[in-house]
């Protein structure tokens, strides 16, 4: 058995009544995001990107439209620090795009840094040291006063440099691993920063509160972001910025709440990368907003390109359930939900309403660039007849009455358990064939002659077969199908009910054919159906009766 | 650009002064679990498991530890119905283990759901309709009385067909597309349904609230359970469960914060499998549990084991950075990480503690059959010090000085910078050896005789080369390192001073060697490192001041 014990909760609660976040229902805007991808994205992934990946990837950024970029840790490898002086140099960070270097609160990083960032327009010196109970006492082992000091000198260097080189970058210190710090301590840490920065309107500092690890759950989190944003100094010159990371799965939730709670800026990275568990989904965050309408401030109506590119530079592959882009996450295979999701297409299209409140789809899928025919209703041996009937009739224009819909579900459910494997559109398309269309065996009709009589009713001579063995009959009935199936009654004495008939023009086929459906009731109750394709709709009918006949 | 003003919230708030769930930390006990990979996990698939597949999954499932297993929809088709079959007649249904059946409320599928059962012991009959503002406009066009009447009969069925058969069945009832739903309505129909079952002590119901389709923040979803949990009829006598999906991104925020609203219960799935973008990983939810100190109730010490049997089962592959699960999520590159966890593991054998607090790790990787060597110190371009000196050390018994752990840390970076790829435990062994471990050249030592002089010096005779050509020189020093030292400098002009000095047993390779750390500082201040090994300590020591020498 697995031994709990051993564990025991490593988070500190922030002091009573910082919760008045709950009363807020949602993200009302979307925050300054800020893409950690080539900073803490890269750093986790097993091989970093080379030099000309990273380049690629600043400009997927930037299309999509960050306003700011951790483009690294410039002190700390070669390749890092070419990639900024690259962008410096080759000019390519946009005027209204701002670089983020990240840095160790500690002397030779930092003027290593101030030395990577020369000539660099825009940019964001991000300094960090680690303040939380466990790294105070595992890894520098020292007092709570000496790691504050850290932070300050780490502040000051920052100011002082800035000074001396004439820029006007701006600063972000977090408290790394906040998550694992007492609230008190890390408001102390941050507001002794503060006071060495004088953060001023219009040169705003920005204090990062990471989940390095997610050690509590997301409402804890929370009111830990509350107590830090009404207990900060200076906080209206302060741009409070959340990092969350996802070791419980709560990536998300941590970066949500959070903006409730009063945070401004979230740093995250497209599809979650980053270390361990990887840092906050932005697509996620963002489609989030989108789906209640709100300006998510990023473009995804190239979801697939995106994650294409994504997936070459990074070499990591996307989740087939990750929200909103994965390759499943549109997908129902189940009866009940495409019976619902071509219900509410179906309504959307009569209301021509433009809302999208479609039922089993929180979004559109072609808002992104998926479409429904590959993406939405897909069919296999959980699947119905609203699935298919959907299929049948949005691809091929084949609108089947409801019951022989449901005939047709079950032939494709029992083809799709068979074989094994899903059913593609066009399997679909080429079983209803097989299956309910012109089927000419064991019964078959050679020739039909109609004569009007005088009561209005029709009298058919019908040329039929069993099995090649033909026979002419001639039955009345009160129109052309009623008496053909009279007639077919007769000849060979079936025993039937005519119950369906439906028809229409095939407009998707470039041919002016039609489509006729029969349904026939068999003496157990049961019923049986068929299709005739045909440019007249009189053989087109013939047919499928003969069809349905023949499928009894 | 997107065109968010298509999308509005589609779910509605509770009535105020639901929060109190916000005041409670956290989750103090493992919720009854109920896995549903069998049925919503199996309905996602792009092809659903055989039989076999399934009755591999059941055991599996068991052997974890979950006593409710949701097998199936029986009446839907005919392999979950012959699955559900096998589970009976080959009694592969242990005494502790309830399984559940899904029906829709709709007579002719609840009739043959108990067909189905028949001869099962102990079983939960699972009823759901579809309760959602969309739907009810959309697909069924009912109004809300003729919607609860659904629920209502088939809530009779339920009891009365039980009752017929004499079984004891447990009943659990699904307000589908909850999310989506009034939550007055919500209640009124949950309420409606518990007046027919009259639930009791020893028979209770199950009221499950699915986040069908995600649609707003957790916080919300709490608060509405929290409405649900305090207006329920029967409530001590209701088994309150939850269903989250995780179309936001927050099924494990859903799940933990409506815990603490009131829930009793979660249906989940191992990984998150599930429609869409899946159901919540129960994986997730317990392990948080469990890094928490809190009893799961789930076994997951085979992790590895329980991964590749759920991949094999359905097709799907496991997120690299899944919590607790995927291959990257112990995984640390970046130096400071290392160094960190290094330290903290340090420490712990120091403090021969239980309690695990390492940095960065949530868990101890081998409590769930992962280990430290392949999972957590991994070296590429981003790595440092700390990660080298560690892998080092534990696999190899090397305990290099501090500094001489950071030269080595540089060369790993460089070597995997120019690679383009991780190195791995042996690899870094076999840089340590080409580079610091006694390497002859161009300097090299061919014999040294010592003598002991009266004032306890040393002199040593050393006949020493520089690219082969050997000379004899005899030099003085106050150890013998120190007279070698001293011969070498004199015979070939050498400028250093000999600074550090350490060595140890090699307790780690079979022949009982030692091996010996040389740091001298070269006259422009900066350090050359070299180690020797040897059984006689006095050659190692010589050897690793020889490689020294030549690495200047």
């Amino acid at each position: 058995m697995m031994n709990y014990k051993k564990y025991q909760r490593q988070y500190y609660m922030p002091p009573a009544g910082y919760t008045d976040w709950v009363n807020k229902e949602s993200v009302e805007h979307a925050p300054v995001w800020c893409s950690v991808d080539l900073r803490d994205g890269n750093q986790a992934l097993v091989i970093p990107m080379s030099l000309e990946q990273k380049l690629d990837f600043f400009k997927l950024l930037v299309q999509i439209g960050f306003k700011e970029i951790e483009v690294g840790f410039p002190a700390a490898s070669e390749t890092e620090y070419e990639f900024l002086r690259a962008l410096i140099e080759q000019n390519l960070i946009p005027d209204d795009v701002t670089v983020q270097v990240l840095t160790q609160a500690r002397e030779h990083i930092i003027r290593k840094t101030f030395e990577a960032l020369e000539g660099c327009k825009n940019a964001i010196v991000h300094v960090y040291n680690s303040t939380s109970f466990a790294q105070r006492q595992q890894v520098f082992k020292k007092s709570k006063e000496e790691i504050l000091q850290i932070a300050v000198e780490g502040a000051r260097l920052l100011k002082d440099l800035t000074e001396e080189c004439g820029a006007d970058y701006r600063f972000e210190y977090s408290p790394e691993s906040f998550t694992g710090t007492e609230p008190e301590y890390a408001l102390e840490v941050c507001n002794a920063v503060l006071e060495v920065w004088k953060p001023t309107a219009d040169r705003k500092a920005i204090i990062n509160l990471p989940s390095t690890v997610q050690l509590s759950m997301p409402h804890v989190y929370a009111s830990q972001i509350e107590y830090m944003s009404k207990n900060m100094k200076y906080r209206e010159n302060v741009v409070l910025s959340l990092h969350p990371h996802n070791d419980r799965g709560s990536g998300v939730s941590d970066a949500e709440l959070g903006l409730l709670a009063g945070a401004d800026r979230i740093e995250g990275t497209l599809f979650g990368n980053g270390e361990r568990t990887g840092n906050v989904d932005v697509v996620t965050l963002a489609m989030n907003l989108y789906a209640q309408g709100v300006d998510p401030q990023l473009d995804f109506t190239d979801m697939p390109g995106i994650c294409e590119k994504y997936e070459n530079f990074t070499d990591m592959k996307i989740n087939e359930r990750s929200p909103y882009c994965g390759a499943l996450v549109f997908a129902a295979f189940s009866g009940s939900h495409q019976d619902a999701i071509a219900k509410g297409m179906h309504w959307r299209e009569e209301k021509n309403t433009d809302l999208w409140t479609v039922p089993y789809l929180p979004i559109d899928p072609t808002d992104i660039g998926r479409n429904y025919d590959a993406d939405v209703i897909r069919i296999n041996s959980q699947s119905g007849k609203g699935g298919v009937g959907y299929i049948l009739e949005r691809n091929y224009g084949l609108n089947l009455p409801p019951k022989m819909r449901e005939a047709m579900g079950y032939a494709a459910k029992d083809l799709s358990d068979h074989l094994h494997k899903e059913l593609l559109p066009d399997e679909i398309f080429s079983l209803f064939k097989t299956v309910f269309e012109n089927v000419k065996k064991p019964y078959s009709i050679d020739g039909v002659h109609f004569k009007q009589l005088n009561d209005g009713r029709i009298e058919a001579e019908v040329n039929s077969a069993y099995n090649g063995q033909y026979t002419k009959t001639i039955a009345e009935g009160n129109g052309r199908l009623n008496a053909v199936s009279n007639a077919l009654k007769k000849a060979h004495n079936l025993k039937f009910d005519l119950v369906t008939y439906q028809e229409h023009a095939l407009t998707q086929s470039s041919s002016s054919k039609a489509i006729a459906y029969v349904g026939i009731r068999k003496p157990d109750g049961t019923l049986a159906w068929g299709a005739g394709v045909d440019p007249d709709i009189i053989r087109a009918s013939i047919d499928a009766l003969v069809t349905a006949i023949n499928n009894r």
